[in-house]
């Protein structure tokens, strides 16, 4: 991973709830950064989640995130969010920072409160560690069910200076966007304008983890810190916001992909582009409910050709289109139209590419100018073994 | 089962799709029979869907309903559409019916045409079975991925006289109403008005099979058809019509519950009553996220009093409420309230009822007097092991 200048990371055993694993992780910028942040959309949002938003819109001293996994100290009420603020001051004050210069992020078991006693054993150790680990371990540490950690990042020529960008998530299951993944963080030494910085951001998330599914279970804790802080002196202007865009989008959604490849039990990837809808928003409608369709993800992962269910899904939708004008196209190879099955051999035919991990499903309404594309994984044994066997 | 006077049927292996068992069935009323219908909201509604809603909208001469298993005669444009209409000939000719007297429904493998040929073999043996066979023959021959032939039935007594309804369904997989189940029939000897009959029917079907999930994928073929032949010769007048319906209703949520008792690999049935949403639609919206939520569902399956994953499901319906006011209590011990966990040692208290095969879940949103209940199944290895390992 491509390290942008001046952050540095702590990843340690906090013993929050695993014992024996990273689980609690911390970047610290040499200054203090331009923030953004976008976050969940589900009405119960996480202590740490209603924190870290107030932060995102209020503080200037914002120079650090702290994650920590095991607990996701949401629907914790009151008591879970004076946890969220204490935790922060435990271990700012440890590293020389203000309350208000850390954002939070927690990722677990829902309804469970911290146990303090924990975190105050923990600060200290977390505090100590800074400097000694790097972004890599960061990922490491912020994963639960994840089976890889997930980075991206990319060098970017702006004016002829280089100006890095890097980013951390962890997902696996309850994913499902509305608004960011379960969480995402990216960092990067532009010298950057807030206001510029949050757009970025924004549409980087809208185009990446707003468009991967697992299980369609938007989680209380999704979300998306970015910090800015200008370590590599180098300033995005007007000029060259459309390519620096450009790259934070890429490294999204190379992070979002990881996402959906280590979905919980998943073994395929489907992409799902929806074209000729109404609106966007009928388009994307139609790709979530063809993605999260547990008939379709088990076709999927059992590599049968049954195209029928896609279009079964597609249909209960509730996008308005003529049954007639839907053209359906899976790995290349054109299924239905007309209102009826082509004469392709579609068994024989998408055979080989059913085998492979990355499935396209194109989908083509004909009824105007909507477009939405949807990364979405397929549903498997190992899904249930996940969820139905342990308390994640 | 009881049996509705003026009735007969045919069930017999057709060999349309399957070999060496029941798939093709039928009933005939010895006398023309007031019909109603609900179908299907899918916009890709299949040939028999068509061709069954016409018919109940136009024909006079209704007195039969003929139903096959294995092939769904869905997405199949023009071509499936004088399929469709060609087997009711086939049969209707045989059995001395008009061919606008059979309602056709069709369940099984979406976009493939009908094989002609078999039903040109099939049907004189359809026909010379008439009289034969059974209800429960009936309900048995309809079956795909069910486990057991799903029937109920009722005597009601009208002013001193008897009235029988009997009702047989299908369902097991790709179950998610809007609009009806997969395939239910309910038959009567009652004599009774046809705009109350149809009213009678959608109220019943709005009670009961729109009130069951499997996983959420409502099929193009879903249709719940329904005669009343008045071979009783007793009248359902306006005076006793809510008697009559509660039992046909009560018919129907038997049906319903057998449905997704026996979803596709399921083991548990979770009965969700969501109340105090701003109105019926949004209290429907939040129990279907909720029944829908593979986390939900697989926690079920575990039988883990993860109770922080119905919470984040009710948080991303959709729905409009304070989440302070939302309450949630599982198998009637409360475990949510005010924003935070009760005090409830909930993994003590639930372990007992969690190992039951009903899962009472009962969300309140304190915010309205709309109301919604959703009977769901959990989400299970078999139902991967049924729907990735073989085209259903």
């Amino acid at each position: 991973m491509d390290t942008p200048k001046g952050y540095r990371y702590a990843a340690i055993e906090g013993n929050l709830k695993y014992s024996g694993r990273l689980d609690l992780a911390l970047i610290v910028s040499d200054t203090p950064c331009v923030a953004a942040g976008t976050f969940t959309t589900n009405k119960f949002q996480a202590a740490p989640v209603l924190v870290a938003k107030e932060l995102v819109e209020t503080s200037a001293n914002i120079q650090a995130i702290m994650i920590n996994a095991g607990s996701a100290n949401a629907c914790t009420g009151e008591e879970g969010l004076a946890n969220c603020k204490r935790s922060l001051e435990l271990v700012a004050s440890r590293v020389g920072l203000s309350s208000d210069a850390i954002l939070p992020a927690s990722t677990g078991v829902i309804g469970m409160q911290f146990d303090m006693a924990k975190w105050e054993t923990a600060a200290p150790v977390l505090a100590d560690a800074v400097g000694k680990h790097t972004g890599d371990d960061f990922a490491k540490a912020i994963m639960t069910t994840d089976t890889f950690p997930k980075t991206a990042s990319r060098i970017v020529t702006v004016n002829g200076s280089d100006v890095t960008i890097a980013g951390m998530a962890k997902g696996a299951g309850m994913i499902c966007p509305n608004m960011a993944t379960m969480l995402g963080t990216v960092i990067t030494d532009a010298q950057i304008d807030a206001a510029m910085w949050k757009r970025i951001v924004k549409n980087a998330v809208d185009g990446s983890f707003n468009c991967v599914s697992v299980d369609g279970d938007t989680s209380t804790n999704d979300c998306v810190l970015a910090l800015a802080n200008g370590a590599s002196g180098t300033q995005i202007t007007e000029a060259v916001e459309a390519e620096f865009q450009q790259a934070v989008t890429a490294i999204m959604r190379e992070l979002a992909y990881q996402l959906v490849q280590d979905g919980e039990g998943a073994t395929k990837v489907m992409q799902i582009m929806v074209s000729g809808a109404k609106t966007n928003a009928e388009a994307d409608l139609v790709a979530r409910t063809v993605g999260h369709s547990p008939l379709v993800k088990t076709a999927i992962y059992g590599k049968d050709a049954n195209w029928g269910r896609i279009v079964a899904a597609v249909g209960r939708s509730g996008a308005e289109f003529e049954a007639g004008d839907v053209q359906l196209s899976m790995c290349g190879i054109e299924l239905f139209k007309n209102g009826q099955p082509t004469d392709a051999d579609f068994d024989t035919l998408l055979k080989p590419y059913l085998e492979k991990r990355d499935i396209l499903i194109d989908i083509i309404l004909g009824n105007g100018e909507g477009k939405a594309e949807l990364f979405a994984s397929d549903l498997t044994h190992e899904y249930i073994s996940i969820n139905a066997d342990y308390r994640s």
